[in-house]
């Protein structure tokens, strides 16, 4: 039981959609991410996928809408839902995800990370 | 899909030790609390409890140590673990945690919250 200072972790990498994991609790991660330019659309088919902006703006865009994400702003996306995050300048985000979740979801995508550190 | 804004979320309440729901996802909650003073000694038989400060100062006394935690600092307390939070000051507070958690856990008292309403 130690606290976790998430400037000093964000610090900690410069990658943009790699997410790391912070934390864990109840099954679930607690990761940190960077994105920087336009991600792949997907959707999980189990996990609903919580998004908290650290630092910076992006848009995370759907099929019928796109919601801009400021400093402050959290975002729920339920499972089953084609989204893509676009960041035109870089973000630091907070992920609280099922520890199953891929990044790039039910898409076939060289982002893809199978195996994340944890920082 | 709509953002949730937390300063403005923290806008809508006062009252410190009691939660309000502001999202769902995977069976967990996300809730805002405000904490000021003493809260009582217990633990969560059955939930981890994560902690994230978004305003202000707060410590986390357990039985053997106590991690005094700033704006930007998370902790994970696991099920099982006595712990007491305590706030000199006013303090806003992030929680993740399973949907089923007392606030109060095993402990009797009348800061027990049954019934959280959503802001």
């Amino acid at each position: 039981m130690h606290k976790i200072n998430l400037s000093e972790k964000l610090a900690l990498f410069s990658e943009h959609w790699s997410p790391k994991i912070v934390g864990e609790l109840n099954g679930q991660h607690v990761k940190l991410v960077k994105f920087k330019g336009e991600f792949v659309w997907h959707k999980h088919d189990d996990e609903d996928e919580l998004f908290y902006v650290l630092q910076g703006s992006f848009r995370m865009e759907f099929r019928d809408k796109t919601v801009v994400l400021h400093e402050g702003d959290m975002l729920i996306v339920p499972k089953g839902i084609e989204h893509r995050p676009v960041a035109d300048e870089e973000v630091s985000v907070m992920l609280f995800e099922p520890a199953t979740t891929l990044n790039t979801g039910d898409a076939e995508s060289t982002l893809t990370k199978e195996k994340l550190d944890w920082i």
